[in-house]
């Protein structure tokens, strides 16, 4: 991993990234359920173009009856629909100090869909679970180079967090086929962890007795201060609550103009542990907060939670800070907590705004 | 406007300009028809959130009826679909140094999609034009300062150019309802020409008996090397061919592993002054050229071309290259042309893959 020095602009080789990692614009918080194309996306190789007559899933490993099923045979098992709020282990990236040589995410990778597909969990019971079983691995046919090695997308998951009944195969996202860039025709979903959980082009699902050392699970999403400390693998997402800032841009700054007088802040908080507790709101940098309305618009325990506060701004500068807390007790920290590859800050956001 | 000095990283405020404004994944130039959410995206401000049922379109000025007409109104009259290859007049505009503080395309601002509509022409002639009429500004939803000017987004087109047949106002992209980040409810399409001119959330239309000022028009969106300089408005598409990269990428650098022998390279290559002529591609940084097979796969004069070139792939390095000539003889430059905006760098495509 390559550290930035503090102060250097973004490189050649984060933009590209930026250009292809598209992130939800802020004030499209404003829909309970994100249009297509508004979406976050982190894509760590090619959009793999799957033809779906063709397409198999294959599920082995420590199993006694190995699956393989075609994306109809997926489809005629019973469905579900689920809206889940999912973000990217890396929001929050470009915004620590030094950061880490890789997609400079500010605070817009998340989105909530609508998907639909089949829970994963009897697939398991059909196949056969074997002793010794404790993991489950999931491979994309997307492929290419990290790390020095060339690899498909490979992450696992716990057996007791694979057998969740709300973990889905899923095949629609907001009623229509999934597109391309979200995993046609297939792709895993875990509610309530990281993006990178949830594989996208699924094809390959493998039951391991041991603990699965591919390069995304081992080395790349873990939490830790140096190379060659272990870590802590990341899994659930912490609270954050986002904003749509008010009022409206200046093109290049993104600075925000709002009228003097009553002005209603608006956003969503999310978090993986749980429910949404509470939104406080700080229209003053911190200095004095106050709580948040909420209003959970959305059937699903994995989706965000809308919220609303009535500022009444005066004239002058003002720095509007939000700060959520989650039923397990999690809060957002103040300031970026500084780890080696940028994951998971969830520092409150900071909107600047001139009242006139 | 201000320049990046030489060397100098993209800052925070074109990262977050980057973060907003969604590129084409290149591989995906597989598709004739850009999937919803890999079509690029510029928007100048904030996506406005607009009430179908509350809409108006309002057609006014130099004309002796002015018209108001509802989305219902808009939908009940003659339609016509038509794919169209829209580009960026931004694009490349981060490959141009020293490049000016904005956007900072790379080469992917591009996408191709069937705009469902009705032809704007006929709107003319039911508000009956009035003699002097020389230009037709639009005037779309969104807001914000730019130039240090609160201003809607704004543009206009020399009346000749807005009674085009093709013109359309568009309420459907590939056979679906607008998304809110193309204009929902209503856009302006003109085929051929940098997106700029094809106003997306467009509310009012006047027609003018002089050249209309506003800021997009008279300052923005312009060749030029000095500030103080008139310049040249920007109007249709230069050609350009784009590759979808061999092989498969290393995830931060994007570099391209290709396996030595036979490697089909596949692209597509556009034009707003006609049809492409020719695709050349250079498997040698530019110093052998050999044409690529052509094949128009959409029914469309505004649509990109496909292309493909069988290339032997010899182990090693190497930087390949294309460029396309279109019917008017307009051809892609070898190094980009510098100008103060950064516009239109249509300077050939170069991707550089390792064969082993």
């Amino acid at each position: 991993m390559t550290l930035a020095g503090s102060g250097e602009g973004i490189s050649r080789e984060e933009l590209q990234l930026a250009a292809r990692n598209h992130g939800l614009h802020l004030e499209a918080l404003c829909y309970p359920i994100t249009p297509v194309g508004l979406h976050y996306l982190l894509i760590h190789y090619d959009i793999p173009e799957v033809d779906p007559g063709e397409y198999r899933l294959e599920l082995g490993g420590r199993v006694s009856r190995p699956l393989s099923l075609s994306l109809t045979e997926i489809q005629a098992r019973p469905a579900v629909e689920l809206a889940v709020t999912m973000e990217c282990a890396g929001n929050g990236r470009a915004l620590i100090e030094p950061h880490v040589v890789s997609q400079p995410w500010l605070q817009e990778a998340v989105g909530t869909a609508r998907w639909r597909g089949t829970p994963l969990r009897p697939l398991f019971r059909e196949a056969g679970l074997e002793d010794g079983a404790v993991e489950v691995a999931f491979a994309g046919l997307d492929q290419g180079v990290e790390g020095g090695e060339e690899q498909r997308f490979e992450r696992s998951l716990p057996l007791t967090d694979a057998m969740r009944p709300d973990v889905l195969l899923a095949y629609e996202m907001n009623g229509l086929p999934l597109p391309p860039q979200h995993g046609f025709p297939l792709r895993l979903l875990v509610p309530g962890w990281y993006g990178m959980a949830s594989v996208k082009w699924l094809s390959e699902i493998t039951v391991l007795d041991r603990a699965f050392a591919g390069f995304q699970q081992a080395h790349s999403y873990r939490l830790r201060k140096q190379e060659d400390e272990e870590g802590v693998p990341l899994g659930r997402i912490l609270p954050r609550a986002l904003m749509a800032p008010p009022g409206v841009p200046e093109f290049l700054t993104r600075q925000r103009v709002v009228e003097a007088g009553a002005c209603l802040l608006e956003g969503r908080a999310w978090s993986g542990f749980g429910g949404i507790e509470s939104v406080d709101v700080s229209p003053d940098g911190g200095r004095t907060w106050s709580p948040a309305e909420l209003e959970h618009d959305l059937d699903s325990p994995w989706a965000w939670t809308a919220w609303s506060f009535e500022w009444d701004a005066p004239p002058g500068e003002h720095d509007l800070w939000c700060r959520a807390r989650d039923e397990a007790g999690n809060v957002q920290p103040l300031k970026p907590e500084w780890n080696l590859g940028g994951y998971a800050n969830n520092a409150v956001q900071r909107v600047s705004v001139l009242v006139r």
